[in-house]
């Protein structure tokens, strides 16, 4: 663990207080010009981040992609003005004075929540309260699995929050924090801005939870500040570093910090404070600078917090350079793929086509990730409590735990949203490829960290099993009907449905391929045979839908259908070809996929001026760009049930016969 | 507080373990005959049942729907062959021998997790893990109200859960734990099924929470136990009676207690256990009995159990039929509304006709509260700590806080999940109508329980303001943009978008009469302008859709929109009727009451043959239904961006002239 720096600053040195009034005061001056934002929460924090970023957090403004930089995660994201007001005062290039300036407005980089991707120093894309916390964990359970395969000398380094009473009381925390707990992640450190206000008013409206208890029940170092004291953030921050657990500070601090008479006032948090308290509190500050300008001393000591961290850097690209793994370790974090690493399960592909195994596919994910895993090893498996059903677990693999955390799998426990938002989290670190498993239809629970997951554009593979009725006895609290449709409805995110084992192998190659998506896998409990018997060259999964089977004779009905229903919709081709009708069959694996392709490919596909009918085993929305207005479709309108799944799919009428009788209907 | 009853049985009595044996054989041989289920856990918490249903637990299996009855509530859904042999033990007229016979098969009440309405005695539908007992929040709640409202004479019994590891894993628990301690819940008792096991192995795999720790941290009385000892069990729920806070009993159990040679197996968790160890726990049981056949003697004191309570059934009977507020109370446990509910909110729709209000959709329904909160004293408010913002809070309303439970506005915290959790509990313990608010992109945190009010189809209103990118500079982690899709995916779920002040109070009286369904209501952050300029004796927001103007001329074009984009399909269809094209507008409050029309006017209304283009400032998704396959759509493809909302209306391309170009490529 590398001392924390002093920092340099020219002889007319500022306090820490006057450098943390610069964050209040920008913070303030963009609300105010926006006329939206948070100025509480910038303001309120101000003092602590201004410490940590200034004595403790490593790194280099001018190397936001250090890859052993510390990270420091705003999960308060409405606080985004303290993070803008930071990353422009230590110097990140991106972050200009306009910038600041432009606050909230259209093409800025400076948008109301912090967005990865879209300014340098976001180390993920926060707002939606607890995601951050939950993302940290897996920031730091990377950094652990990381360091524990290169060593020190490349990976070393601390993850940092910043949370608010919001982040908190959102249940996705616990999950974070009893992951976190059980992992021992000592790199680990959780700013809690303990400011007894929320958006409503105090925090004792709606809750009285000890904190300090809580976290330490779930396995944490805990301790309590005044968070406007410089010593005691300090002290605190120092010990933070020293601990074998994960570390909460309760940070005990008025919201609002400075402003002239609204301090401590709920009516901070997400307003302008106005023109007139504004300009009282530039008085009581003493500042009497225009919006937006700096003093030169105080410029000059960030600027120089902002460098602090260039020698460590540079000792590091030493290290590196010199390290046998380099290459492999610069790989892996820019998110390369290694050589091959699709080697083995193409040539499987060329075997299934001919040994045609009827198995769930879900167990056809499992045999892909036999053929990955051992071929891209930043791929970190886990499931929420479903291995077995999930299919997720590569035989031989040691777990990630502590102490030791070079094993690539992950027991998340029965944390689907922690899972997901820890995913997030491993995947924005780098140098790791996520997936995990639930059953399909806890995807709801999962959901908002799967949207960001999406918003960002980062590479996190859903593997959702038991995916339609099919799963049978559990019910309709266990099957999903809504949620292929809801998933779809994602912008940016990959739903993949495959019908069998050479589709599950695609379209696992095609999750590892894109890197700037998430996907969810959707996998059936139940067995369902072969559909791709014949070779191709190309990964037909990759078009989003193709035709699977050609109609004998010029087509009059083409068919549609996804994952296990794909075998009854040749069923239903067969008998219409048996009694005269040319059918053709079209998988759709990936709609959105299928989206990206050429018009005259999807026309082609899509065969309209034939009787056009799809099937499902859920709901109907969205088929409609298939099978057009008066095409038929065969699928759920309500939820399940519980019983054996055959007789689910016959008392929900989704049949072959139904097909038949749809396309007959419409000849 | 009524003192516990004790048994009256015949001479021969038998063990409260023997009794115990009975479930866990009932529980064995049901999944055993089904191949499918959950024994470990109705095993392990046989005997903590078995006390609690003899002893502790107020009701009267001859009727099931005796308001005053205490709640039992098997969060631990999976285990529910636990709840069907009580149910079948004590006597419930429905849960004959034969149901348990058909355990998961198609017709059964029996399903594989309890539902709500499926089979009388199961108060919630549970399965998905957390929810149960977040549901007792909102029972616990809605008992302490109404006990406030109607005294105790007619009020008073508690609510029992049955938990297991993976309900407290869920981040929902928090939430719930959060509320429940804040509130001190003290008529809410947590049993905690602490059998060391989860799916994938001990729980130490996962979790290392010292879960007395974490529950004392929220306010909660906690007390650890052997969950097998009959003396420790009675003692704990007699402690648990007494206490002024919620409580936590932690049952130390052996999952599937009783079996021979898997005890203490998470084998035992999810599978039938095999005929061969059914064969040998019967004998190590000592139960020579076939399949579902019950000793007399065990069926005899098992039966007394269920008509323990018949006495103060009646008694309590007796004080209703001499209440003065019987009629209230019987009236508001059924559901029902008051005569002249929608008096004053009809008056006030004559009247904004004529003064057309322009403001944002969140104000209308906030006025339409007004209307509507002193007529119908069963509504309950609150917000996820929005409230300002969701305009849920009716001035001058008391809070529901402790001591004084009489209050009708929840503070519910940060916490959506918890709140749409608990908000099922109140609609499901009856007496209450709950409503509560958040921002429209965080149902994503409150899916899961949306989805199970939809399955269960009770009456819960969310109020989901900022419903677009017309939220503005909060940007694109609050803007809902798939939220509209996703939410209409769901089957049984009334999504209601208003356009205007008369629509908003339409769809609030929609959303109040539909008894066997949620609503959502999607809600404008900003401004808009009135659209029913127009008097009507119809609800027309009940037909779904219908037309808002018509065209002048035959039409050639018809435009569809919901919420804020009507004023802007209005506008684009004035350009069009100026430039020649007779153009009608649709509005589209609400999908799903458009699909129950009859075929006719839905095709009226839909107007084929007409150039169609939608307008929503949300993804296609859905809208194919009413525009074909070549109609047009104006709206979003991508997730949003922050700016000012007129900025991103303009940059996304949602504006009349889109509308207007749209339909003029297809003319």
């Amino acid at each position: 663990m590398a001392e924390p720096q002093t920092t340099r600053t020219p002889s007319a040195k500022p306090s820490m207080r006057q450098m943390a009034d610069a964050i209040r005061v920008l913070s303030m001056d963009a609300v105010e010009k926006a006329n939206s934002g948070h100025p509480g929460m910038p303001m309120g924090m101000a003092d602590v981040a201004t410490v940590l970023f200034s004595k403790y957090l490593k790194f280099d403004a001018s190397r936001p992609d250090w890859a052993d930089r510390d990270r420091f995660i705003l999960s308060a994201g409405h606080g985004s003005m303290l993070l803008y007001s930071l990353l422009h005062l230590t110097g990140y290039k991106a972050v200009t004075k306009e910038e600041l300036s432009n606050f909230r407005q259209w093409g800025s980089k400076t948008a109301g929540h912090p967005e990865y991707g879209h300014i340098p120093g976001a180390e993920t894309t926060t707002g939606p309260l607890g995601q951050g916390l939950a993302n940290a964990v897996g920031f730091a359970m990377a950094e652990r699995h990381l360091n524990a395969r290169f060593g020190e000398d490349l990976v070393d380094h601390r993850t940092w929050v910043i949370a608010g009473d919001g982040c908190l009381m959102e249940g996705v925390s616990q999950e974070a924090i009893g992951i976190a707990g059980r992992l021992k992640l000592n790199r680990l450190t959780v700013l809690w801005d303990d400011n007894d206000i929320t958006i409503d008013g105090a925090v004792r409206l709606s809750d009285a939870t000890d904190q300090l208890a809580r976290f330490k029940a779930s396995g944490w170092a805990v301790k309590a500040i005044d968070g406007h004291d410089e010593g005691q953030i300090r002290r605190a921050l120092l010990w933070a570093t020293r601990q074998d657990k994960p570390t909460l500070i309760a940070c005990k601090t008025k919201i609002g910090r400075g402003s002239a008479t609204m301090e401590g006032s709920h009516k901070t948090h997400g307003a302008a404070l106005g023109a007139a308290e504004v300009a009282a509190t530039r008085l009581g500050l003493n500042w009497d600078h225009a919006p937006f300008d700096l003093p030169d001393t105080i410029e000059k000591a960030w600027r120089a917090v902002g460098r602090r961290g260039g020698k460590l850097r540079k000792a590091w690209e030493g290290r590196l350079a010199a390290h046998p793994q380099a290459d492999h370790f610069t790989r892996a974090m820019k998110g390369d793929l290694p050589a091959g690493a699709f080697d083995a399960l193409d040539a499987k592909i060329a075997e299934l086509v001919e040994t045609k195994p009827a198995q769930a596919t879900r167990q056809s994910s499992g045999a892909a990730l036999t053929e990955l895993f051992g071929r891209i090893p930043e791929m970190i498996g886990g499931s929420a409590d479903l291995t077995g059903s999930n299919n997720t677990y590569v035989k031989d693999t040691p777990i990630l735990d502590t102490p030791d955390y070079s094993g690539r799998y992950v027991n998340w426990g029965i944390r689907e949203h922690g899972m997901a938002a820890a995913m997030n989290g491993m995947a924005l670190h780098g140098g790791v490829i996520p997936y995990g498993g639930t059953f399909m239809v806890f995807s709801d629970y999962s959901r908002p960290s799967i949207r960001l997951a999406a918003l960002m554009g980062i590479r996190v593979v859903h593997v959702l099993t038991h995916d339609s009725i099919g799963l049978g006895e559990d019910g309709p609290t266990h099957q999903p009907v809504e949620h292929l449709a809801a998933l779809r409805a994602i912008p940016n995110l990959l739903v993949f449905r495959p019908a069998d084992t050479v589709e599950a192998f695609e379209c696992w190659k095609l999750a590892l391929e894109h890197r700037t998506a998430p996907s969810a896998l959707a996998l059936s409990r139940q067995k369902t045979d072969a559909v791709r018997v014949t070779a191709s060259d190309e990964n037909l999964c990759a078009r989003g839908a193709y035709e699977l089977r050609a109609a004998d004779g010029e087509a009059k009905a083409t068919l549609f259908a996804t994952g296990t229903e794909v075998p009854l919709a040749l069923k239903a081709r067969d008998t219409l070809q048996a009694q005269g009708v040319p059918t053709r069959v079209v998988s759709v694996p990936c709609f959105e996929l299928f989206e990206q392709q050429p018009k005259a490919y999807q026309d082609a596909v899509i065969g309209r001026g034939t009787v056009r009918v799809a099937v499902e085993a859920a709901i109907k929305q969205g088929w409609e760009r298939f099978i057009g207005e008066d095409g038929g479709f065969v699928g759920m309108s309500s939820f399940g049930a519980s019983a054996p799944a055959p007789r689910l799919y016959e008392g929900f009428g989704i049949t072959a016969d139904a097909v038949v009788e749809q396309v007959k209907a419409r000849l």
